[in-house]
């Protein structure tokens, strides 16, 4: 398997929000590391310790950075304990955080890709604290990985029994993510068949290309970025018109009655 | 017209808010297009779909940036429609996003502007979905502009006619926008004239030249830093004391009584 | 005291939050000074006129970014009036604001630190505005610092006796910060003693190393990032929970019963 040359591009997905300097002191970090280092913020918004939405976000970096680009990820409710820590190597771009399902998305079945155990010790941190491995630990690496001053094949032992968690959408048709916009974001795939219309609160949806092809304040399902198929009020909150939110049931409705 | 050589630095503009990874996945796209752009994030809490909010922000980074800086602004309802693309020359920075009025104030009477109408097949993007063009047009076109691996005058067709959308500052005088201090920012514009108080919710308020001229609690006016007229609490917030918001009139007074 | 060579780092805390392009114009702005910055956000979430959070939220920065930063902290309730503004050496970075007591923290006894009172006047800018020096001012400033246009003795006359605020630390055993997720930092130190335990809210918390020593859905408290003693509720909110915020008092029990 040959490795992309890193690109010096970092991204941090974190469950921190944006109230604290945490992310900007994990930046420091990676800057320390790695000084011309590039960074770019994926989200911070996940939901505190909900690792199976970090995974599927990630997922959404896969193919849109540059080849080479090192991805951190701390949502880390494990920080401190025995769980450990990875670098892996996938889709052209490296990946750091902790081994507890977050990089569930890049082990696919039939995918290509390594993982290494990181080896803390050699690394030579001063001070590991228990709480924070986000900056004291995969922040140095992801930048030392990023200047390429530590190959990622001496990052550790290899690993082949990653953590893996449940796939965000995995499990029944319903709603498994509400946006800013407060569109319905489902766990039904594109490609999943010819379905023309949804069923969702008691609304039958029909499924059009975009926001544009009803009027305002109507009701439209499509297929979103993320792939997966969305319902959506246009110019405003599906989530809040309906009163729904996740987990709430969505029916695919194969044809038009 | 002689453009200036592009900055390398793109900011980006959206009503996407960062309770989801489209910024950052707009930036990936942004850096596969020119890996060393240096990205600046404008506002993404524009309220969804506000257009003019939007335009209005933009005119705020006017002579704010390096000569030739890229803006992108992605308030994009329209996306997927007909509705047209647009790389704008304005004010010694490139501009692109939707044409849907989001850059009426580059297009300003006696203004000197140049736009184009994105000609999206030439560019050879192999999925352009119908519901993301800030990742799938947007930021790769921005990329190349800043990388200058296109040209400016390559993008697209001359268009004379741009979109232009009702100015937030047209209108009766009123609240135009609430700031995260709660000071009330409203359409009169500092040049004015001699207004010595200004009247809002049933209280006179003295215009004065910065926020510590009066004393923590009280109410006072002063010109801001958008070259308008604000209503703010000192050490508090204006919006809750009084209890209003957008749309709310206001009244400038010409003599002090 | 010799002085670090600008690492071309910038790093700005505000209270700006990001409902509006502030933090993003001022970014504009340094970029302007020096075009090959790296701009990192530490918080903008300070909040509103809160100086003695500031202070303490740019301790957090102290040894976490590379020697050479340019830190600007801009919570500024007297802007425009006759406040002084400050560029500091310590901790061998820079940084550059409102004397107001925001970089108390800096002035520690027994520390090693620099501070020059900025000359206006000799930058020669254009349009001072009276309620925005972030933008007009510091930001400029810290762009020519990062990018040695001017060099740190330039800045202005030395300044023996800068504002210094009360420590948000000081004072009885409290909580002083509620953050993202729910935890309560208080003022208790680390170094503070043998304390096996806490009392808050008519509850008994036990200190332990890290969250996952306790099942999720519990209590425990622990010494956190910032050095200080927290309490946390495992996979959830201890603010929420307890129904408690900050002021809230804390007490240390040095026995287990």
């Amino acid at each position: 398997m040959e490795l992309a040359r890193p690109s010096g591009v970092v991204t941090l997905t974190t469950d921190f929000g944006t109230a604290d300097p945490y992310v900007g002191v994990m930046k420091g970090m990676v800057l320390r590391a790695h000084p011309r280092a590039s960074l770019v913020d994926l989200c911070h918004q996940v939901p505190p310790q909900a690792v199976p939405v970090a995974a599927w976000m990630l997922a959404a970096a896969v193919d849109r950075f540059p080849a080479g680009t090192v991805h951190v990820a701390v949502v880390d409710p494990g920080v401190g304990t025995g769980r450990r820590s990875l670098a892996v190597y996938a889709h052209d771009c490296y990946w750091v955080g902790p081994d507890n399902g977050v990089f569930t998305a890049l082990f696919a079945a039939g995918g290509r890709w390594q993982a290494r155990c990181l080896e803390v010790e050699q690394f030579g941190i001063p001070h590991l604290s228990r709480t924070f491995h986000g900056r004291d630990l995969y922040a140095p690496v992801a930048g030392w990985l990023a200047g390429a001053r530590y190959g990622f094949h001496s990052m550790g032992p290899r690993l082949q029994d990653p953590v893996r968690c449940a796939a965000l959408t995995d499990g029944p048709p319903r709603v498994i993510h509400v946006d800013h916009y407060g569109n319905l974001v489902t766990n039904l795939a594109a490609g999943a068949g010819p379905c023309r219309q949804v069923s969702i609160a008691g609304r039958t949806v029909p499924v059009l290309g975009t926001y544009g092809e009803v009027e305002p304040g109507c009701l439209l399902a499509l297929v979103n970025s993320y792939g997966l198929l969305e319902v959506a009020l246009r110019d405003g909150s599906a989530a809040r018109t309906l009163g729904v939110g996740v987990g709430t049931p969505v029916q695919p409705m194969e044809h038009t009655p």
